[in-house]
């Protein structure tokens, strides 16, 4: 980059920059040619890299914090259902041209969400091209605490965090492919829910030494229940009125489980808990602004059953059902 | 990706390929919502992050092979400019689409170098859009010893490795832009040197100890020393007429010393080291396959001057010049 981009960056993700958080364990933030961190005695560090592209994984047309905070937002999903605490971030970020609108916006929206979790922009590359960013979180876990999608046991409760096909409605909002009434607020809601999905880290902390497998919903509950029971060579059974869903999802199609059951991008977690710990955990999240809901059950024998009032339906034509076996 | 493009990426990149070495410190590695890892007591980690984009980073028509290749290079050069022993990677790959020939070749690039050096690919992202690769790798470095740009003191020789400007003529080139007489040879030679790097990871590691600063020359030589003076905030003499430069490098201009001090892409190392270290380094280095030159020395007063044969010249017009100040 020339110069005067140069110094845009720099300004913006550079040292003394809002990102620059003071943390003990960062030996070296950025301006040098690698950062330099410490992880300290008994902690395990989790990584992750996600890469959003324009124009596939956000629409063109979104706003620099929208995008800057959903990078992020996705990376921290990650940490949770690992129940990592997040520490520390790199950023590689592909702009067409280095605007300092753009530029603001994009630090501030990525400074909201990593500020409020603590975490430190350390280290990255900014070049010229099409847009796209790729966001690299790092995060600590005491030693063998980590969740894994394969621990999952014959007989532990499935559940999952939030409310399903909330951000798939918001899409379909945004793409205005959805011809429903909606007050104002309800619209805010639903768009809110896909370009600003909230990590669920508190639950992930939670979660350890309780949960026995844990994913992040991000293509889908049965995509991602389905990495689950491949993982740990299990089947499940699903009660699907028993999916925690908003009036307005419930009542799109006749079939109004399909959506919320194969969107993406809800962000909230799938874990398995053995029956012995619910109670436990039921007392741990109740001071947790997350409600859980529980959903089905872990089957030692394969695949995957949805039940409808105690009554299979057929699952062979919902999308999102393409990475399960 | 869909089905087909799943499985093609987990074909190269998932558990069980090329890159999946076994590495003990490595806890969980592909395959998770993210890959946890061990950093043993004692040891610092390095991290660095860096994207190459088509038609910018490289040529359009560059093989997958050598894109792979470089992108890991040019982030283990940052891990030898820390004197860090480089350990895991993880792989932002964005591609228009899943092709087999080419996932094959990309996997292969990537395979050589990070086999050779020990390196586990443990986690990533595969997303579709214009062809963009992010390289983040980590590496480990007793506490403490790491090199930075910012340690240089007044009387510290300045040091480079290697040849400058092997690559700026090999860019000329692949650009079809020199009019030269080159045997096959050397024209394979000077082509190596913009594709396949080498980067310094042994002397990096020699380094420790002994170098007060270290940079690896990306931008151009003038840049690149130009951010050890700004960081450590003192001024330089470089005698050009010691530059280390190939015959035909030294030949192509009247002002032969233009291209090698500006031109980018050798990642050779560039550090400072005490005099009275001279002796132990030289003695250290000399059975390694990396010919080191000391080209001037560091100035307590800020400012760059180049002596050609004792005499000053001006490097005003100097490309690359440009973050110096």
């Amino acid at each position: 980059m020339g110069l005067s981009e140069f110094d845009l960056i720099t300004r913006y993700f550079g040292q003394d920059g809002a990102l620059d958080q003071c943390r003990s364990d960062v030996e070296l933030g950025i301006g040098d040619d690698a950062a330099i961190v410490n992880i300290p005695a008994g902690q395990s560090l989790v990584m992750s890299l996600d890469t959003l592209v324009s124009g596939v994984h956000f629409p063109d047309n979104t706003s620099a914090e929208d995008i800057a905070y959903k990078a992020l937002a996705v990376n921290l999903s990650d940490m949770a259902a690992m129940a990592a605490e997040p520490s520390w971030l790199l950023l590689g970020l592909t702009l067409p041209q280095a605007d300092a609108d753009w530029l603001e916006g994009f630090s501030r929206g990525l400074a909201q969400l990593a500020n409020q979790h603590g975490l430190a922009l350390i280290g990255g590359d900014t070049t010229h091209g099409p847009l796209t960013v790729s966001v690299q979180v790092n995060g600590l876990v005491p030693q063998g605490q980590a969740l894994r999608r394969s621990g999952a046991q014959p007989g532990d409760l499935i559940y999952v965090s939030g409310q399903l096909g909330d951000a798939g409605l918001g899409l379909k909002l945004a793409l205005a492919e959805l011809d429903i009434e909606l007050s104002s607020q309800r619209r805010q809601y639903f768009l809110q829910r896909l370009n600003h999905p909230t990590p669920r880290l508190e639950l992930g902390l939670a979660l350890r030494g309780l949960a026995t497998a844990a994913i992040d919903v991000s293509d889908g509950l049965l995509a991602d229940l389905g990495h689950i029971l491949q993982a740990s060579r299990m089947g499940a059974s699903i009660n699907i009125e028993q999916l925690p869903l908003a009036d307005e999802v419930r009542g799109l199609t006749e079939q109004w489980w399909c959506m919320p059951l194969t969107a993406g991008d809800d962000y909230e977690l799938c874990f398995t808990l053995p029956p012995e710990k619910q109670a436990q955990f039921e007392k741990t999240i109740r001071a947790m602004e997350c409600p859980c809901r529980c959903i089905g059950r872990i089957d030692a024998e394969p695949g995957l059953n949805l039940l409808l009032d105690g009554r299979r339906i057929d699952s062979e034509n919902l999308k999102g059902y393409l990475h399960f076996d």
